[in-house]
């Protein structure tokens, strides 16, 4: 029986914001990065890979955070933690002294996330299976068990969330046959982002229409006469009849909102998402009050079950896009897609960074097998970056996901790319000024312990 | 000119968990903990300092966040940061990367909050006054300008906020007159925890009645049958006239808290403090319907500006317990005194930890000067506990926060203090199993550096 032994964190950043990957009106220098772990057993080819997805500076914080949120599964039976994932993340989540930096979000949540990922991976691992088939193989006690229902009973009961998965659980074969046939339909934001010129838009709409994405998003926000030039681009790329979304990344107030997308809706947009605060349940309601047909998305930062629940109770939301990192992992979003099951609303996961659609493919195909049974108005987000640094990349053909087959949580990263992005001194990082910079700081001010003693921090001026 | 030119970090935890000072239903094992920064500046007669508030583990987290939320600082002139409190303010929180761990909550939130906390004090000893009276001294515009107004606009508008503080401007002196001498009320917890004894809760009880208080504060929520015994013990000490509030601190779903509480209704409560999830608005909303007139409060756990203006639109509150450190400090606090104020629900400050004694009395002196210009149904809390720790302790006289007088806001520790209690290689913890445990953990595992390269953590064994 193989007992968890020890485990390795990297703070691994990409130099995406050199490339403008990833620019939007909230985020213009985004690094994409991963706080990484790596759970490893006595058994070498026994281990668990997990990440939370940050965008540059602070990736750092995650991963110490990570390192303390990990400390307790040390020494602990791998069967038996695979045998009982509802246990062990509620025995994780328990530290009330990490309880006190939240509860349930920000920093302490994600690092539970990471941590949490790289559980369900080995378990994967361990049965020998993809991660979307250890859950559909799993009952709906043993699905509902591993369910973090806390604070959601005046929303969803236990009872309610067994009727859900029971209903479905006759039907799941014939939803992995067509799974299996056409994989599950997802959309691209890669056209999209801000720092693109109009040509390089109108390129990108084009080869994504070409390559049969019926869906395409747009950043907006930063400049309303550019937002309405781009959106016209794009629409005259991908026609009347193809799908457009566009996304303010939160940069507005409520009225402004409203304000704003009003003028947008000669493009016809099936939503505006983020077009406030994550945080503003009844904001989100307000916009999408005013702003109907236009459906209102939001979910990337949401951050955790207690504030999706409002915003189903609040009739805010057309589109969850819930986060597989921010998120508690695979115990917190099976509470969300059992909650937008009851409450009708499709869950299209947040993707892109890096990592994201290698997680979110797992969770939406078990969704549409066990959960919604449904793919009407569900579309979940791709993004071609970054893809190539990981062992078991997802792949995306005719607009949808196709079935991973590899067991585990697709999670791991490359080696090499460890060795080459880890951050300050993998030899990407090393040869740039950036990277110089960081360990110069570390080196003279000893702040790499600055959490753990009395340092002094000085100028070097 | 003196330019910042350098801070030093802290991370100090006190054994609180030893004797069952701070135990409630939720936190059982809380080490009172400040996450503590000193920005120094070339003259060395002029420093600010600051800090966020944690109960023991992950607050090396926030030290770690807290030095990279401050590294901006490094360089800046220090006249120039107190001139423009609302600028460097939207300065630090601009930072779009560290956004991403949010964004406005969890560790980074905490980190913005203690940095600006050490700025506020920076400003207060350059002006040669204490906080609330540098606060008291500035006009309605350069209140506003310094006030975090993003995402409040539905529901309170600059002009609104300066209307709000015009109003009350002409009488402010009255106000000061009036709390220089009878003081800030407040009202305290010291005799409730959980953990104590029914022969310690009574003699506590008598003490406080004794020393002048007209407010209890019960922990709540482990065992019905333990509340009502408990309960029934306060209120014989206090009469029937006395106030008597009770804290769940979280452990309830909605429907168990409206349950719970409306057996203790006998004991007539003032209010139900943290009947449920911090975040749930919603919850909080259907919660105070339901046990009407026990008042609703919550706050020390909401995490920002937008979750208390939901609070406040949903009428989901009676009142506004606010934490100095969990907001972004006075920027953030500041807008949500201003909204309270409009929406008419009194604010009366979380308190005890470490420290929040000391930043609230001069917010909530301030809030009676210039923001409310009201104490019907005011009270702020008090814990008597580590008071000892500090260069300018706050002081309570007859339950009520005497007026600070000295130049800053309060937040210094003693130097004896963070050599004693930095953790783990301060004196008292080098002489503990738990610090020798730490120590041998980060010297084993280099663990002190797992945030900043790619670290190999193995078990010992």
């Amino acid at each position: 029986m193989p007992k968890i032994t020890g485990f390795d964190v990297f703070d691994v950043r990409f130099p995406t914001s050199l490339s403008a990957d990833g620019s939007d009106a909230m985020n213009h220098d985004a690094d994409y990065s991963a706080a990484y772990i790596v759970l490893r057993t006595d058994d070498p080819a026994l281990y668990g890979c997990g990440f939370t997805f940050t965008i540059g500076r602070g990736n750092d914080i995650c991963a110490a955070a990570i390192e303390l949120r990990a400390r307790p599964l040390i020494g602990q039976d791998a069967e038996e933690i695979c045998g009982d994932l509802g246990g062990i993340y509620r025995n994780l989540k328990r530290d009330s002294q990490l309880r006190w930096l939240g509860p349930d979000k920000g920093v302490e949540h994600l690092a539970l996330g990471a941590v949490m990922n790289a559980v369900w991976d080995l378990a994967a691992r361990q049965a020998g299976k993809p991660l979307w088939q250890l859950l559909s193989d799993m009952t709906p006690e043993q699905i509902v068990d591993a369910t973090d229902l806390s604070y959601l009973s005046d929303a969803l009961t236990r009872e309610e969330a067994l009727g859900l998965l029971t209903r479905l659980a006759p039907t799941r074969d014939q939803r992995i046959r067509q799974l299996t046939e056409n994989g599950y339909p997802c959309y691209t934001t890669s056209a999209g982002w801000l720092g693109y010129s109009d040509e390089k838009l109108r390129r990108l709409c084009q080869e994504a229409v070409d390559q049969g994405y019926r869906h395409i998003k747009l950043k907006v926000g930063a400049s309303l006469e550019e937002d309405i030039r781009r959106l016209a681009i794009a629409r005259e790329v991908i026609g009347p009849d193809g799908n457009l979304m566009i996304d303010a990344n939160q940069v507005w107030d409520v009225p402004q909102a409203i304000d704003w997308v009003k003028q947008l809706s000669e493009f016809n947009p099936m939503w505006i998402e983020e077009p406030t605060s994550p945080d503003d349940v009844l904001g989100h309601a307000e916009i999408r009050r005013a702003v109907q047909p236009i459906g209102v998305a939001t979910g990337e930062h949401g951050m955790n079950r207690v504030l999706f629940k409002q915003l189903f109770q609040a009739a805010a939301i057309d589109y969850c896009q819930l986060d597989a990192c921010r998120l508690a992992s695979v115990n917190e979003v099976l509470a969300v897609q059992l909650m937008a099951a009851k409450f009708g609303i499709p869950v299209c996961p947040h993707a892109g960074g890096v990592g994201l659609c290698e997680l979110v493919q797992h969770l939406s195909i078990f969704d549409f097998i066990a959960v919604s049974g449904d793919l009407t108005g569900r579309v979940t987000e791709f993004v071609d970056h970054l893809h190539e640094h990981f062992v078991d990349p997802c792949i995306v053909k005719d607009g949808a996901y196709v079935m991973p087959a590899t067991p585990g949580y697709s999670a791991e990263l490359k080696e090499q790319t460890l060795q080459e992005y880890a951050f300050p001194y993998g030899t990407y990082w090393a040869g740039t000024d950036t990277g110089q910079a960081e360990q110069a700081w570390r080196a003279g001010n000893q702040a790499g312990r600055v959490a753990f003693a009395s340092a002094r921090i000085e100028t070097q001026a």
